[in-house]
């Protein structure tokens, strides 16, 4: 074992043990040189070691910096079994309200930091778009919808490999209006819908207000539903569809391995299941590849893929669209039926937009801000959560799940919170029978600033607080 | 009885007799006093005259030009009892995407042409709204939507003078989006709601996407919805919610009188069934005031109140709203789970532009250019169809109503219409149990060209020729 090994495993253990936390900087190569007598170079191969093994970052101009990574990635889920009739929208109203202040830490939003889109451009763009429309237009781009904007969108999953043309693309007000219709699509009132566990509260949502029953899938918090489990439920339960979002799921950051897509896709197949698939997430990934969707595996025309600008570039704007498969036709009607058309100056200037490379430039931007940005809330968690804490560490998107140790509350925590101005989602509102009562959704899509930094120490404090009450209470019961 | 007033009675007869008919010129003052040796002064007392009676319509530097008026009201609707699922969705269909090609005469158009619209000074006050907008607006603007906005609307509103509050209006995606938001907030799969007969197809088709049972009342050509037929349905039936266009209906387009409305609503109070008042043409008047809803008799907030600026300034933005009463806090939520907001863009760009004078000054120009078009319309049914052919008359809107003689069936018409490249909407589509199957929908929307007068002209010889075949085949039958 050399030098510099030694040093680096050294280092390591500092970090296993607690000494070194998430956040802090390793010695500057000065102080190693003064301190340890050794030289520069085996500070640096060292270093570089510790780089390697994921346990620190190099910050330019700065130095290395613990990564944080002790704490464990939260349990697979495991819902009860059976469908049931949701009723989540009261929290969830809740919790989305309190975020509309603007004085309140976000970290219970839903949505990222709008300083992170490049509104100027699209202002631009806007202007050029609407010039080019013409006034018949507004019959034009009745559903399907504007036709520049569908065969932008189609350039895109060409370069990802996937044959799509502008006539298999339907354009939605966003992803979300995008998937109310393919669930209407696809079902009937009375109707049992899979969804992961935790699930999308949107998604919950929109099978209450529909009337169909959720059927709640244990799902892994790195690499989504699990498919034995899916393939029980097809065989005995015969449910009507199957919504899931494959890519960095909301709220677990899960990212469904491309196999897994795959044979998801063969699965849903031989029982003719039609999944529809949310994927509004697939373009904020933090590593250098965009994942497939499993709509790339579809070869039926039973995936109903929907995405969205809302999330990558273009919040407000509200266009979204459906890759429907055998159901384009009928989503393109309901689409009428429902709103009659998406916004088209909004379409345009996305149109627009989207002709030369600056949507590319602006993502790679934006992946590299929310990289980081994670590993702030990361660190901020492991530094002042209590012991015990487990957390996911997704490769997209912009949320953090945490599993709190009993007997902390995720529905008081949310209430404490409040009391000091911080939003935070309450892991019941990702469940159609109130679990994850100990769990709570964290948004990392924010510049870290103090204000920030204070409210996850703050968090932390309170949920200190309520675990030792707890511990006490526990204590005098069986006194 | 003075010489004039012999004159214009002799005039009046020719005209009943249809020896003058819609659009024929009267003689010019030289030709009378050649003719008929009487004085410049006496010819034109008798024109002026005959234009008080409704007559005759004076066109500047032009002449006299007779008015249509021969073709008597169609008579009131008598839809069969019972409520019914509704399924009208394959023919309405059909018939809008035959109006979405350009070389299509556009009389069974649902639109009013984009080119009465002031698309250029949108595009303007479009990117003066965008410019005003902040990052945070995507958060701020949630439903209910961009608080000036709604602001501007309340204003609308106080000019008429009701008491709105921007408060109470949640802003949808154009008019549809809110009046399907309205109908979920009052209703439950399997109820049962009133609409009129002839009724909005958009309106049927959202009872059938919703699983709703329709219950048809008569509807009268001018006035609307029989109240007496009203007052026994809420009686015996108990429907859950009752769906109206109560100014401008479509296709009627007829007006109720504002008496009319108040007693409605006081009905309606009585029985505690809320009203879901579709008004997206009440901006269309003809005359010169505006119609004031059934909303401002309102004392319960039992009358949820639809309108949009798609017909009235900015077709394709897909900007609308809902005075939605006692259920403004359901309406906005189900518009948060449906498809999140509005699009901001348009949102801001609407506010932009009603801030000054513009808008009314554009209505004022596009109220007369409508009823200008209603009269070629109404002059060249006169002129082309076939005896016995019943029209309406409307004071406001781009619709009119036509009630074709047996044995002419609108469906074969609009088929045969078709091959000639004309597109009209028959009456089937209005109704849930395709009735109404001697009528059409004709769009006077468009200004008048040389295309349209030669499509009337086709369409009235294409019924002719169906007349004539089917009189032909009922005594062939008899013989």
């Amino acid at each position: 074992v050399s030098l510099y090994e030694n040093y680096a495993d050294e280092i390591a253990s500092l970090i296993e043990r607690g000494t070194l936390r998430a956040g802090d900087q390793l010695p500057s190569v000065r102080q190693a040189r003064a301190t340890r007598s050794v030289s520069a170079s085996t500070v640096f191969q060292a270093y570089y070691l510790l780089e390697a093994r994921g346990l620190v970052r190099a910050e330019p101009r700065s130095g290395y910096y613990v990564l944080p990574q002790a704490a464990p990635a939260p349990r697979r889920s495991n819902p009860k079994p059976g469908s049931r009739r949701v009723a989540v929208s009261e929290l969830v109203f809740e919790v989305l309200g309190s975020v509309k202040a603007r004085h309140i830490a976000p970290l219970g939003s839903a949505f990222p930091s709008p300083t992170l889109f490049p509104l100027e451009a699209l202002r631009r763009a806007a202007a050029a778009g609407m010039r080019r429309l013409d006034a018949w237009s507004t019959v034009d781009d009745l559903p399907p919808g504007h036709e520049p904007l569908r065969r932008q969108i189609a350039r895109r999953y060409l370069k990802l490999g996937m044959a799509v043309t502008p006539e298999q693309i339907v354009l939605s007000n966003g992803a979300l209006d995008a998937l109310n219709l393919c669930l209407q699509a696809t079902t009937q009132p009375g109707d049992a819908v899979v969804v992961e566990s935790p699930c999308f509260y949107a998604a919950l949502q929109a099978l209450e207000r529909l009337n169909l029953k959720a059927i709640e899938v244990p799902t892994h918090s790195a690499s989504g539903l699990d498919l034995e489990h899916l393939a029980r439920v097809l065989e005995r339960r015969k449910p009507q569809a199957v919504w899931l979002m494959t890519s960095f799921q909301n709220p677990l950051g899960s990212l469904m391995p491309e196999d897994k897509k795959r044979a998801l896709v063969q699965l849903l197949a031989r029982h003719q299941v039609p999944l529809i698939e949310d994927d509004v997430y697939a373009e904020l990934y933090h590593g250098s590849q965009a994942p497939l969707p499993a709509k790339a595996f579809d070869t039926e025309g039973l995936v109903l893929h929907c995405a969205s600008f809302s999330k990558s570039l273009a919040p407000g704007y509200r266009v979204g669209w459906a890759l429907p498969g055998r159901y384009a036709e009928r989503v393109a009607r309901l689409k009428l039926m429902t709103s009659l058309s998406g916004s088209i100056p909004a379409q345009a200037a996305l149109a627009d937009y989207l002709q030369d490379g600056a949507f590319d430039r602006h993502l790679a931007q934006m992946r590299r801000a929310l990289k980081r940005q994670q590993e702030q809330l990361l660190t901020a968690v492991e530094r002042h959560f209590p012991a015990g804490t487990r957390m996911t560490r997704p490769l997209g998107g912009y949320f953090v799940w945490v599993e709190l140790p009993a007997p902390i509350d995720a529905l008081a925590l949310h209430q404490a919170a409040l009391g000091h101005d911080i939003s935070l989602a309450p892991g019941p509102m990702f469940s159609a029978r109130a679990e994850f009562g100990n769990c709570l959704r964290l948004n990392s899509g924010h510049p870290w600033t103090p204000q920030l930094a204070q409210a996850m120490a703050t968090l932390g404090q309170l949920a200190a607080a309520q675990q030792h009450r707890g511990t006490a209470l526990a204590g005098e019961t069986q006194g």
